[in-house]
C-alpha cells in the first residue's frame, strides 16, 4: 500500500468507513428527491466529504442521484484501429477505476493525489455509449433504435466538433477537486484506446447553501425542475429505465440502463438580464421568486392551463415555457431532466459563454426529450433567449453487478 | 419590496438574520486560518449558506477570509472618455452592491435572481487599481511606486489580453450560483463606465469535503499553502497590509490596504502526471501524500535544508520549489497565497487548460512576490512544470468605513 493510500485510508476512518455507511447515505439521498443539497440539512452538511454512492447495482449511478456541486462531461472516440478488444479493455479500466474513486480510494499507482484529504463527497462515474460506437466495434446489430439520430430542429446550431461520441463519461460529485480527480483519471485510463473529443464542465448549488434542500435554479434565475418525474411515482422506473424484467433479442443488454440526451444550451444572459421581471415571467409562466405557476399556488401547485385573466387573455401564456413542455401537453412524455450550469468565462463576442449543460434520461427518447423539444422548437417564448451548440445522445447500459464492468453484457455477449 | 427580496428575506430569516449573526460568523471564520473549509467541521456544514462576511472594515474581506470554493477574477477599463467623475460613480455603486449582495440581500431593482434561496455563502467582493487607473483619472501623483510594473521573467508567457486591468475585482463565494450572481452584479453595475477585460473563474475544495480544516491541495496534488504567514503572527498586518497608523503623503488612501499580484499559471498536467510519484516530490521537496518535508516530520515540520543523504546529495533537492520559495531562504519575504485552481476544459492542443489562479497579497510587492519569483524563475525544478500566461498588479485600499466606499479616500481627497 502506498503512502497516498494510507493517508486518504486514515482520512476515511475518521469519518466513517466508505463501504456500508457510505452507500446507505447515498440510498438514503437518492430517494430524497431531484434537489440541489440532498437530505437533511444538519446531517447532509457534516457528510458531504463522506457521502458515497454505489458503483454496482442495477442502474448506474449518477442518473438518480442528486445534482451534485461539480460536474464534468467527456466524450471519447476509440482511436484508429481501436474495435472492439479494446473497447473491451477500456471499459474494464474505468469500471475499476470508478469504483475505487466512488469508494473514495486512489486510482492506482500513479494516482495525480489531487483528491487526497476529501472523502468521496458523492462521486458518481456514469458511462453510456454513441451510435458511433456500435460500427467501431462491429457491434452494429444490437444497436438500439432509440439511439437513431436525434432529428434536427430549427433553432439548433450544433457544432459538430462539441457532439456526439463513441463513449460519454459523466462525472459528478460535490468537491470540485475530487470531480476533476476523477475527469484526469477517466483520461488516463482511455491510454492508446480512445481519444478525447469535447468536454465540459458544469457545477449546481452547494450543499447547505440552501437552508433547507430546493429545487435547483439555472443561470436566468428560474426554479428548474419542478415538474421532473419522482422516483415515489408509480411509474418512475418506467419512464425513465428499460425494463429488467424478460429482457430479450438485441437490446436486451440495455436492461436496467437509459437513454441520455445531452445539449449544450447558451443561455443569451446579456438579451435575457434585460427584460423585466414580468415579462420574464411571461416567457416562463412561472414566478421568479418562488417558481409557482402564474395562476397561483407554490412551486409544486398544479398549472391552471385554461385560467383567463379579465382581458380573456390566458394567465399562462399561450408560448409560455412551462405550458409548452408540461407533461400533459405532451401526451404524458417524460425525463429525468438532472442538468449542470455551466461557465466558460467571456465568448469572443463578449457575451457570457454561459447556460445549461442539460442532461435528461430516460427509457425511450422519442418518448421523452424528442416530442417535448419538437413542441419547444415551434413556439417556445424561451427561444430568442437560448441556442443549443451542442448535442449527444447515448445508450447508458444498467449498473454492472458484481464483479461486472459497465457494458458487459454488450461487449461479451 | 419586490417578490423577490421577500422571497430571500424569508429564507434567510430561517438560518439567522444577515447582519449580526453572519458578521460574527465570518469574523470566527476568519481567524481560523487560510483552509478550505473554515471552522469546526460539525458547525461549519451547518452554515455554509448562512455564513457572511463583512462588507465594511478595517481591511477589505476576501484577503484573510478562508478559501472559498468558487472564485470569479473580472478585470475593466474605463471605458472611453470615462474619467474620474465616472469612477467616483462606479466605485458607489460597486460598493452599495457589494454590500448589500455580502449581506445575502439581493443587487436591488432587476436582481437576476440566480442567488435567491441561497444564504450570502461567505461571498465577498474585493476591488482594486491598477496603474493605468491613474492615468485615466488623473491621479498620477497618488499613484504608489509599488504599482509599477513588475520586472520580466524570463519563463514569462503572458498574454496582454489577460493581464492588467484599471479596475479588478475578486469574488469568492462558497456556492457556484451565488457567486456567478455578484459576477453578473458587478457587470451590470459597470454599465457605459467601463468594460470587461479580462475573466477568469476558480474553484476550491467544498466546505465539508475533508474531515478537518486542511490546507488546501492544488491540481498537481501537492498540499499548497503550509508556510503561508498566519495571522496569529506578530508581523503578520505588518507583512500584509500597508499600515493604518500615521498615514500621511500621497499614499495615505492606501492606509489599510494591500497588493494583490495576480498570476494565471498554467500547469503542463500531462507532462507532470507522467512524473513517478518520487520524483515530483524531489520536485517539491515535499511528501504528497501529507505535504511532510522530505526531511521528515509532518506538514508544518520546517524544513531542514542542509541535511544530506548518506551519499551526500541534499535530501532537499538544492531545486527544491519548497526550498527556494522559503521565506529564510528570502530574507524573510512573505506574501499570502490566496488562490483558486482553473479548468477551462481541453486548449487548442489538446492539453488541459487548468492550473493555478495564484492571487498573493502584500504590503510591497518588491519585498513580497518579486523576490522570491525572481528566484523561482533562476531555478526551480517545478519550471519545466508550469507556464505563467497571465499577469495583473492592482492596488487594493482598506476597507470602507460606514457610509463610505471603496476607494473613497483615493478619489475624493
Amino acid at each position: 500500500m502506498s503512502d497516498i493510500e494510507i493517508s486518504r485510508r486514515r482520512l476515511l476512518g475518521t469519518v466513517g468507513a466508505a463501504g456500508a455507511t457510505g452507500i446507505a447515505l447515498g440510498a438514503v439521498s437518492g430517494a430524497a428527491g431531484y434537489v440541489a443539497a440532498a437530505g437533511d440539512p444538519a446531517t447532509a452538511l457534516a457528510t458531504v466529504g463522506s457521502a458515497s454512492e454505489a458503483f454496482h447495482g442495477e442502474h448506474q449511478a449518477g442518473i438518480t442521484t442528486p445534482l451534485q456541486s461539480r460536474g464534468h462531461l467527456i466524450a471519447f472516440d476509440l482511436a484508429p484501429g481501436a474495435g472492439r478488444k479494446e473497447a473491451v479493455a477500456l471499459m474494464r479500466r474505468w469500471s475499476a477505476t470508478a469504483a475505487r474513486l466512488m469508494a473514495g480510494e486512489p486510482a492506482g499507482d500513479g494516482d495525480t493525489g489531487v483528491a487526497l484529504d476529501a472523502g468521496p463527497s458523492s462521486l458518481t462515474l456514469t458511462f453510456g455509449f454513441g451510435r458511433t460506437f456500435f460500427d467501431r466495434t462491429k457491434l452494429t446489430a444490437r444497436r438500439p433504435v432509440a439511439l437513431d439520430p436525434l432529428p434536427a430542429f430549427s433553432s439548433d446550431q450544433l457544432d459538430p466538433r462539441r457532439s456526439d461520441g463513441d463513449l460519454w463519461v459523466q462525472i459528478g460529485a460535490d468537491d470540485a477537486l475530487v470531480a476533476f480527480h476523477a475527469l484526469r483519471a477517466v483520461q488516463k485510463d482511455a491510454g492508446e484506446a480512445a481519444r478525447v473529443r469535447w468536454q465540459m464542465n458544469g457545477f449546481n448549488r452547494s450543499p447547505g447553501a440552501t437552508a433547507e434542500p430546493m429545487t435547483a435554479r439555472n443561470l436566468m434565475g428560474q426554479v428548474d425542475g419542478t415538474r421532473n418525474p419522482k422516483p415515489s411515482e408509480a411509474d418512475f422506473d418506467r419512464r425513465i429505465f428499460v425494463p429488467s424484467a424478460g429482457a430479450e433479442g438485441p437490446y436486451a443488454w440495455m436492461a436496467g440502463g437509459s437513454y441520455a440526451v445531452v445539449r449544450r444550451i447558451r443561455m443569451l444572459l446579456d438579451d435575457w438580464e434585460k427584460l423585466p421581471l414580468k415579462e420574464q415571467e411571461q416567457v416562463i409562466g412561472r414566478r421568479k421568486s418562488d417558481g409557482a405557476p402564474l395562476t397561483g399556488g407554490s412551486e409544486t401547485t398544479e398549472l391552471d392551463l385554461d385560467r383567463t385573466s379579465p382581458d380573456g387573455t390566458l394567465v399562462i401564456p399561450a408560448n409560455a415555457h412551462a405550458r409548452i413542455s408540461a407533461p400533459e401537453q405532451n401526451a404524458g412524455a417524460a425525463m429525468l431532466r438532472r442538468p449542470y450550469s455551466y461557465h466558460d468565462g467571456i465568448a469572443a463576442d463578449g457575451t457570457p459563454d454561459a447556460g445549461l449543460l442539460f442532461v435528461c434520461w430516460q427509457a425511450d427518447p422519442l418518448r421523452g426529450f424528442v416530442p417535448v423539444q419538437r413542441k419547444l422548437d415551434r413556439g417556445d417564448a424561451l427561444s430568442p433567449f437560448i441556442r443549443h451548440e451542442a448535442s449527444g445522445l447515448f445508450a447508458v447500459p444498467g449498473g454492472p453487478g458484481s464483479g461486472e464492468y459497465v457494458g458487459q453484457r454488450l461487449l461479451e455477449s
